[in-house]
């Protein structure tokens, strides 16, 4: 079938829109209409050409909602007309990782997903009778795009899809690394470095865990506002600072805060992040996507003085099993998404949505189909 | 008084028997009688010279035991004649980590304590009129010396102070470190670089919790029978492989370790531990103590993929409240000591001990005094 798509034909350069074949469902595979989607860093980063697994021609996109169309042989979980959140974390139920209880990452799709292909080592999308690659196992650029069933959340056919697209990616990850990843418990002082969508739900989740004071940081003050509206509670601009910025907040929370959470991907900041924390207890939880080949560093007396340094992937959300209680909880008005959205446009304006993205411009743009 | 004592006269020096002068305890001070004690890697650090926060001339040792002499105005958990162990890490119950329920560290004498002084800012050793500096608060390599009432853990009389003293440091801070930092949970598999007293420990306490496997690592192959004995049941020499050491372990154990632990001090080892964990919720504890100055690197993705890096200090042990019940579990024969104790000798010997430890020949060596 025919779908109009916005195919990233070369690293570096605007997506273009065209008219793509989709192939039909294979067996464990469903076709989606997506209805909405949203643009987000990691487009971006892989877009840019940064990122070393990035390969081309491919269909990005990642934080979608939409309405499965067909199903493959084999297919049970799932029927024609359900509405679904594309999983760019699966969930099999059945691998090491999902029957450990301890991780959301599932090893089901992850060798083939890393690679643009689906489980079976093929592509649906084509252009001109060429292969194009999948992305994060989502591909939501496309308006169809192809999908293994455990790549599916199936949530509640009530809740707009134009909404709650961004639990695909941004709010999800940020809600759930502070309930999660970090547990952050009644009355704890958490740092949010990054006022993006990522940090934004992570001060929404520290307010939602009753966090005592949440310190919003970032280099542009015009998102300080925002942050406010979530509940951030103090507002830090490392740019009014000569001294380091983890000796602001130590300085600031009398010897650093209980928590701390990189948005950003700056491996600088992570450290920053890492040493903002209290002695004996604080732990720092890294989000955001660093650059290829990035390390962090910091000298190990951190750790045996007491703080932890840990990560969060999709917010330690379990995504078939536990995201269509995120949609109850936005349907019930307890998690805030509409706040995020600053821009919608019809998907043919995608280019403009990446560039209101790199401007700082843009929380959320979301595309309509 | 006078006492025999160790005297680290200068940094690179071997240490000088000498009679030095100890004045008695102040207010909320003791005098104790050090029975016995063994020598430390982080001994050897500081008189190396490379530790930043070494001081010179100073009574060194810090893994002790001994009998209550004398105690200074208001001290009231302690009387003459009780047996104790002194501790690095004090606990004064007051403070706010001692309060916080969440770390052994605790604040009460630590900015004095590291700069080689007791809490009034002076110090209670002489030699020839001219002041000596302390060591960790404890200065065990003094047959007299002087601590604040909370840097003493009271123990039973009945215990051999000859074999408790190693309580004091490597065999409390490698139980402690899988117990309380990791606690570590049956079933789970352990990896172990570095086979001193402290890695020993580590496999004593993992076998303590049930690990399933428990694999220990060393470029010294003769470490490898006394870690059987321990309860070690994977033997490494990273000398004997060409890949990288965390790459074996993963490979050797489907995916990763559960946990591992880093009980040399070397930041390089420190990336490895972390490596060799599985993705998803391995978790990595730094024990060991670096180089002044030196810092551990990784990846950001290791942590993002759900692996964990904390650290320990005296095995997030309370000295005061929970040490006591470490003396009785070793009467019980539930936590082995003497088998760490590779030498006894008289106190005169203690630079024959440093050489030993150097040469990697001892893992504990006793000096009775």
């Amino acid at each position: 079938m025919k779908s109009r798509a916005a195919v990233a034909f070369a690293a570096g350069k605007p997506l273009e829109l065209v008219e793509i074949d989709v192939e039909g469902p294979r067996t464990g595979e469903v076709l989606v209409r997506i209805v909405a989607t949203s643009v987000c860093h990691t487009d971006a980063y892989t877009l840019s050409g940064s990122d070393p697994e990035g390969v081309f021609p491919a269909v990005l996109g990642h934080e979608g909602a939409g309405i499965v169309e067909a199903v493959g042989e084999g297919v049970t979980s799932l029927k024609v007309g359900d509405h679904v959140i594309p999983l760019y974390t699966a969930e099999c139920g059945k691998c090491k990782f999902c029957l450990s209880g301890k991780t959301n990452l599932c090893g089901s799709v992850r060798a083939t997903q890393g690679k643009g292909l689906m489980p079976d080592g093929t592509t649906r999308f084509s252009f001109e009778g060429k292969p194009l690659f999948h992305y994060m196992g989502t591909s939501t650029f496309s308006e169809y795009t192809v999908l293994p069933e455990v790549s599916l959340a199936k949530v509640s056919s009530d809740a707009p899809l134009d909404k709650i697209c961004l639990l695909g990616c941004g709010v999800t990850t940020g809600i759930g690394a502070v309930i999660n990843t970090a547990k952050v418990t009644p009355g704890s002082t958490v740092a949010v470095f990054g006022l993006g969508a990522i940090g934004l739900a992570v001060i929404q989740g520290a307010q939602m865990m009753n966090a005592s004071r949440i310190i919003a940081i970032d280099i542009n003050p015009d998102k300080f506002e925002l942050a406010r509206q979530f509940g951030a509670t103090d507002f830090v601009n490392p740019k009014d600072y000569s001294a380091p910025i983890q000796q602001v907040i130590v300085d600031m929370t009398d010897g650093g805060v209980d928590y701390s959470f990189e948005c950003i991907g700056n491996v600088n900041v992570m450290r920053s992040a890492l040493e903002c924390c209290h002695k004996g207890w604080g732990e720092s939880i890294i989000i955001g996507v660093a650059g290829a080949g990035q390390e962090i560093s910091t000298r190990p007396f951190q750790l045996v003085t007491g703080r932890v340094w840990k990560g969060s992937a999709f917010g330690g959300v379990k995504g078939r099993s536990q995201l269509p209680g995120y949609v109850e909880r936005y349907m019930r008005g307890e998690i805030k998404i509409d706040e995020f959205i600053t821009h919608d446009m019809p998907f043919e304006q995608i280019n403009h949505a990446f560039d209101l993205l790199h401007e700082g411009k843009s929380i959320r743009t979301v595309l309509h189909y």
